[in-house]
């Protein structure tokens, strides 16, 4: 097909790597013993960050590093009623490198793959609420071969804010309709496709709802995105891109 | 030789890519049979550069893109008396992409394999005045894998001030201690040390004079910086990361 684009913009938590695998397994192999539903912890400390990044993306106050926000929400859940029965679980050292389990979450199957094919045409950068750390460490952990990190931290807010979308494209000197914004989510792409960016949704099974990602359609077959795809590997077969 | 660091920050123009032999055949290439000494208008052009982006990193006013810096001394040296003789040789659409000459520059014979060898236990960035764009259409044009990029335009300033070096570190959540500046210009080495980073010089035929080429000396020898190369690959065998 005809994309007429230069820079394609990705989501990283949930639509690149599996946070939700990733770091389950991580709480898992550091649970000496303890029989807990990690995949529920998981997805408490996950919920946590987008609360905060949300409120601090309409103008809230809080971290702009997203480390020191994790640590925070850490420490609050393990003070909490439902999980403070962990609370002496790790010691001071073993909490920090838990947060870090961040920096070490797994691409999905297709993801180094797919982008090394989608680098060959496209600019491909992300566009993550991740501070710069985070996202450089993920890229050796996983091999996700960037050619720009674009962080909230450096562009001075969280998605949606504008100043991310518009921030990514003024330093890419192009205007936002020649960047596609790549997500497994349908809230990011509606505020790229706000600022006039195209949209390209990836359905994840850790995102979203199952019913939101049946819903989700492309235009051709009258939703509101410009493509739809199960994998990056298959967005690289529909842009012409050869992954080989 | 034990270099206990994290970070490897990286000069790019005429440390990493060799700005003037890029630019002079640039301009010969588009001379149209015109005989000119284009080394000197290379040389002058980037001069300009220097001037202005020297002027703004002091507190001075003038564009944080260094496309839209370029294009400004182009068009000044075109009505200048040296060279106004020239300013219908190129027509508009000419002229912008010769602006973009800036994105095409080679690297050195030793630094994409160089950059690979460091790459695999540093985390190697540009710390640049270049703008994003220019930095990454010259990463994928001289194949150079960063891991992130740094640049003024990002970080508020030109080097030498200190929201650079200091944003950079930062962003990457270490201290400047754990950094180590890369530049084939001494006065980028000083700034980066009066930081408390580490300091590499990179001899190269096309910076500083030849005379503080040959005075700067390493610590170990009597001199300022930590250690003294003549080439990526020679920096890789210091510290000890295989090439191959």
């Amino acid at each position: 097909m005809v994309f007429d684009c230069e820079a394609l913009l990705f989501d990283v938590f949930g639509t690149v790597v599996d946070w939700h695998g990733s770091i389950t397994e991580e709480l898992r192999s550091r649970s000496k013993g303890r029989v807990e539903d990690w995949a529920d912890f998981a997805a408490e400390w996950r919920a946590g960050y987008g609360r905060m990044t949300q409120d601090i993306a309409k103008g809230g106050n809080g971290p702009l590093n997203v480390d020191i926000m994790h640590r925070e929400i850490l420490d609050d859940m393990l003070k909490s009623a439902k999980w403070s029965h962990l609370s002496s679980l790790w010691n001071e050292e073993e909490l920090q490198d838990l947060n870090l389990a961040w920096h070490r979450l797994h691409g999905w199957a297709d993801s180094s793959e797919g982008l090394y094919a989608l680098k060959k045409r496209y600019m491909i950068c992300t566009l993550s609420n991740g501070n710069v750390r985070l996202l450089a460490d993920m890229a050796k952990f996983a091999n996700l071969p960037w050619d720009v990190i674009f962080s909230g931290e450096l562009l001075g807010s969280y998605k949606p804010n504008p100043k991310t979308c518009l921030g990514a494209a003024h330093h890419l000197s192009i205007p936002p309709s020649r960047c596609a914004m790549v997500a497994a989510h349908i809230y990011d792409l509606r505020a790229a496709a706000s600022h006039g960016m195209k949209t390209i949704y990836v359905r994840r099974p850790t995102e979203d709802t199952a019913e939101i990602r049946e819903q989700v359609k492309s235009k051709a077959e009258g939703g509101d995105v410009d493509i739809v795809v199960d994998s990056f590997l298959e967005l690289a077969t529909i842009l012409g891109v050869n992954s080989s």
